[in-house]
């Protein structure tokens, strides 16, 4: 029997879920819940009913595991909470000073319901936080670095766009090759944020609009560029569109450390992603079925990646694991 | 209160388990047991008892997790399921295609004893098998590729020293550089052993011994050497001693792989040790804390690390891990 999968919202993430769900064998898709009229949704599989998010209590013995797509600033502090009263869930919440918050809120409803929920998957947190928590388990004396990019920021591209005569904007996120290097050589240097990431800016500006004043406003602007070597490129809207609609990203995480006789050692972790959002929605659904295990354990309430032990992640038996894996 | 930790065997690997137990505040090193006269071995921390190995049980209540640090070939098959009888256990044991063997045999006598064991610890197996099944899970559709080195074989090095003629040896295992940037570039090549790494020999001759036969017996020896590119470099004595006692080690786990919107992705985790068995120790240590967490929750039998939470490897309460880690 497949572990029947709920997708709350039909976003990027949530078609990416649901693409991540038709490649996987021992999952299927049960329901899309969205706050939007379900009859003006299409989505692509075919026969799965589309529902009204505020229908969704009905559908608790129906779904085995809800992924709640919503984002980190509004929707999921909101959301998983409330939906953790009805179902096992999965989110993807990014904020990271706000986690011992919103874990605390969807523990208490998670295990006043009798259900699992795992909170912040994704590649960071997520997949980074891991490389974080094993690094520092293993090398308990050392230094901690974390690189993001090449990718766009969709805060500072949005940061962009609200300045007058910008019609359009992309930033990406670049890590330093020269700091990279540095680490990998040995050091442990002290990085200021500069050290660490460029930032490039694709501007499409309005016709007519000063160019300068954009250039200067970007990278003056306090929090978002001030701090950063950022560069300004004005182009047209064509190039826009041919270029920058991707949605790539990645990024890196690295420990120095120093172990009882003096040895030094790097442990890198990286990745190098083609799409963001399909890439977050394939961890996704790689602890929804961690959350369904989980919750045939009894094991309630709320977790994050660093209480799941990997092989609950895996479709295959524990004995294929300790064969191929291990 | 400490994790009360014992070593059984004071080679290189407890050597390594009692430098990582001082520097770890939540252990202490509570007994060292030795197959050798305990009145002939000088160990580093005073005031620790050595005890015959054969005296071992009476220490059933005075020890919290013992690390066994034998060898794989014929040590840990026999001391871990013999020791998991009176102690929560780990060891290293590394030769992979045995492991569902060892597995079993421990997990039948951890179970009857009511204690936790953890085999197969270290970085291959160990950090590399997490590094293979999380990107196993969250990139289902996708290529493995492991790589080792650059770093020292000792199974290759001691084939050389059985070689006539041969006084001293070293063999470093060294990854092919193009091979790994086809794959960072976003290939999935199907590559041959010869593909992947290249041997390289540094030799201490006896005197007057006939080189090139040397280096055509080192050259032509079957699943050594055959079906490698290798170098042998011949090295007097000095040379040897001076340049290649290190035991510097390391290694790649690559995943290439694509999701189901066709995006591709590359996930890399690679180790540059600058000493295999201080490394491989440390990784033993985090997993001790763990066996102990495990044991107190009456989880029992064998287990790898794909069995492990990585929250139960760090001395860090949950509420510390959430804000720092994830």
């Amino acid at each position: 029997m497949s572990i029947r999968i709920g997708i709350m919202g039909y976003g990027n993430l949530g078609k990416g879920v649901e693409l991540a769900v038709a490649a996987a064998e021992d999952l299927e898709l049960a329901a899309v819940f969205t706050r939007r009229d379900p009859a003006s949704l299409k989505i692509r599989t075919q026969g799965v009913p589309v529902v009204a998010a505020a229908d969704a209590a009905a559908w608790t013995d129906k779904i085995d595991v809800l992924i709640v797509c919503g984002g980190s600033a509004t929707d999921l502090p909101v959301q998983t909470p409330e939906y953790a009263k009805y179902f096992n869930v999965i989110d993807s919440f990014d904020t990271h000073a706000n986690i011992p918050t919103h874990f605390a809120n969807v523990d208490a409803a998670a295990k006043a319901a009798g259900k699992t929920a795992i909170i912040s998957v994704g590649w960071d947190p997520g997949m980074f936080s891991l490389a974080r928590a094993y690094a520092n388990a293993v090398l308990p004396n050392g230094t901690d670095y974390t690189f993001w990019g090449p990718g766009v920021s969709q805060g500072h591209s949005d940061a962009i766009r609200r300045i007058k005569g910008v019609k359009n904007a992309k930033q990406y996120t670049i890590p330093v090759q020269q700091a990279l290097d540095r680490i990998r050589g040995g050091e442990t240097p002290e990085l200021t944020t500069r050290e660490k990431h460029t930032r490039l800016c694709y501007v499409v500006p309005e016709e007519g609009a000063d160019l300068a004043r954009i250039e200067n406003e970007i990278k003056t602007m306090p929090n978002y560029f001030s701090d950063y070597d950022t560069t300004v490129n004005f182009i047209t809207e064509e190039e826009f569109n041919r270029d920058h609609t991707g949605m790539a990203h990645g990024g890196f995480v690295l420990r120095s450390g120093v172990t009882g006789g003096g040895a030094k050692h790097i442990i890198e972790y990286s990745l190098k992603l083609e799409s963001n959002p399909e890439f977050t929605t394939s961890v996704l659904v790689a602890y929804a079925r961690a959350a369904y295990r989980l919750s045939g354990e009894g094991s309630f309430g709320a977790k994050t990646v660093l209480d799941i032990a990997p092989a609950y992640l895996l479709p295959a038996s524990p004995e294929e694991q300790r064969s191929h894996l291990v």
